[in-house]
């Protein structure tokens, strides 16, 4: 079995365009977008046709690959100068998840560091860079399957929320990836998947993936996992992340604080997978993530029904933040960070450097 | 002002057929139904054409007027027998709100105690108690209003959940009595309605009825209560209830239990108000209280639109019971029952007996 081959081809490059499933159409239809220049790829991750921290990392080192293919200057100040703002770009697409701010400036760093190389050289650089990024993100997936599969116990009962599977990156998971590995191993266990309003990536992503991977899957409303846990009904939480401070807070999809107090109030684990490249030492807490506030539609429609009285007013937080001490662990590439997590995020992310 | 005058018509009598509010049509449309006998009375209960608990009620009340109105014996046994029936079949179509139960037993207790008048005339009493039943329901909306209002402060930001407003009763609501007394008397506050995943009670109907009153609402995902919390953005949660044990186990909508648990660890307070008919004595703790498995389709599809992959398992538990250890006080027609919940339960039942 090669666990570092993608589950689902998420995001690849078709000779000198990037190929992206998109979400948005799942779980009916399998549609591909191709995009063939970085503003494809801003609108894509914008839009949420590529979505998933990990997968917004890809995606943005690909949009600086066809960004950097797309610039028609003979000159390398000139072309950094128009690649670093092709960069600044991709970064306003969203906010919150980290991992598109670590591609961007790791894809600027090769920049910088091969500027020595003729222009034409440099450019399969950036693009062999986001290649590399790509099967990092695979490998990852690997590694943090491997890592957290030892925390599950056959019958186990996982509550997940929103996607944090192979949809949610280049193709393995982060929380997912952990089930898919458990599943090929033959431990016994099920999930049920919160529908997580209002984008619904639990009832259409997750569902689906984890349907089509033959794991035994419910979808409930977000509503309903308090009932769940007070019945005995689950027995581990397990979700992904967008950025993971220093501290050890955790924001991710809107809906996750929640489910951590609930689980912290019903003596349950509540696991965090995630990569390294989420995790932002610069960001020392929680406090200091901005949330990402998204379209009031997102919430006043399904489908492009209007559910709510017209007009009425709305909020839609996309993420939000779980203090650290909500947190059993987080299952990373480089191993599991256990509390106190501030330490063992520090001397994983020394070790990573 | 006559705050005891319905401020929605949800229910009513026209000559001899009940037109209720279809609340399956709302916040879009304003729809009647006409119902001609206790069928569609049924009918429109268990498709949630009416639905909380005092609404039921009333709405059980009529039925089972009609369903005298329809009965073809010249004999009084023969007429209480079928008449009983009536009542076990309106009973069926929805277990956990207790005054379904409630307006039954006292249509038959009334058939019963009136078992020597000429039939024509008991059934003109069986109607003219139905009357008296939605006249009562008003009464009560007034005083759990006048009783809940000196709970609120100025520049309260109130979560509320599903639907316990106008709608949810004879016209005048349970928490949301509360509201617009609170609005009547120049209080300044506003209001954060869950949408209240799968029926969406909290978007469609709260809202709209909120916003009809002018007072400032803002539709949030169930998912996001808990930002809000934890943004110091809720100072008080106000919810209704669909059956109260006689310990003070609260049974509401899917999602109120996550709520409590939220507030409590926010320490914010959490109020339920209903009228002594939705008390039930007789159920000790909440753990008896049946609560209702719905159609999958409802928490699959939203506005006939599939949401999931065709197939998935879902779970559609229509309630949950908050431990009385959550509730901080519970707001009857009665008066205020504060904890120990059991004690005051068991005073005020006394007191309405």
């Amino acid at each position: 079995m090669t666990l570092s081959a993608p589950i689902i081809r998420t995001i690849e490059w078709k000779e000198e365009t990037v190929v992206v499933l998109d979400q948005r159409a799942l779980p009916h239809e399998e549609v591909y977008l191709t995009c063939a220049d970085y503003q494809a790829i801003a609108d894509a991750i914008r839009l949420l046709a590529v979505r998933g921290a990990p997968a917004i990392g890809v995606a943005a080192a690909m949009g600086m690959a066809l960004g950097a293919m797309g610039i028609s200057v003979q000159h390398m100040p000139q072309f950094l100068g128009r690649f670093h703002k092709i960069g600044d770009i991709l970064i306003a697409t969203r906010p919150t998840a980290v991992n598109l701010q670590w591609a961007v400036d790791r894809m600027r760093a090769v920049a910088r560091h091969e500027q020595h190389l003729p222009l034409a050289a440099l450019v399969q650089r950036l693009k062999a860079e986001s290649c590399t990024i790509l099967e990092e993100d695979l490998r990852c997936s690997t590694r943090i399957g491997a890592c957290g599969v030892p925390l599950l116990a056959p019958e186990d009962v996982v509550l997940t929320h929103c996607n944090a599977g192979a949809l949610a990156t280049a193709g393995g998971g982060t929380a997912l990836a952990i089930l898919y590995q458990a599943k090929a191993q033959g431990l016994p266990f099920q999930v049920y998947a919160c529908e997580t309003r209002p984008v619904l990536q639990g009832a259409r992503l997750t569902a689906w993936e984890l349907q089509r991977a033959g794991i035994p899957v419910t979808v409930i409303t977000d509503n309903m996992a308090g009932w769940l846990m007070q019945q005995g009904r689950i027995t581990k939480v397990l979700v992904g992340a967008d950025r993971i401070a220093a501290n050890g807070d955790v924001a991710n999809k809107i809906g996750t604080y929640p489910l951590a107090v609930l689980a912290h109030h019903h003596r349950l684990p509540f696991y965090v997978a995630a990569p390294c490249s989420t995790i932002d030492i610069t960001t020392p807490t929680g406090g200091g993530i901005p949330i990402e506030e998204r379209d009031p539609h997102e919430v006043t429609h399904i489908d492009g029904t209007l559910i709510t009285p017209p007009q009425v007013a709305v909020c839609n937080p996309a993420f939000d933040v779980t203090p650290a001490a909500y947190v059993t662990a987080i299952i990373t590439d480089q191993g599991i960070i256990e509390p106190p997590l501030a330490r063992g995020i520090h001397a994983v992310m020394e070790a990573v450097r």
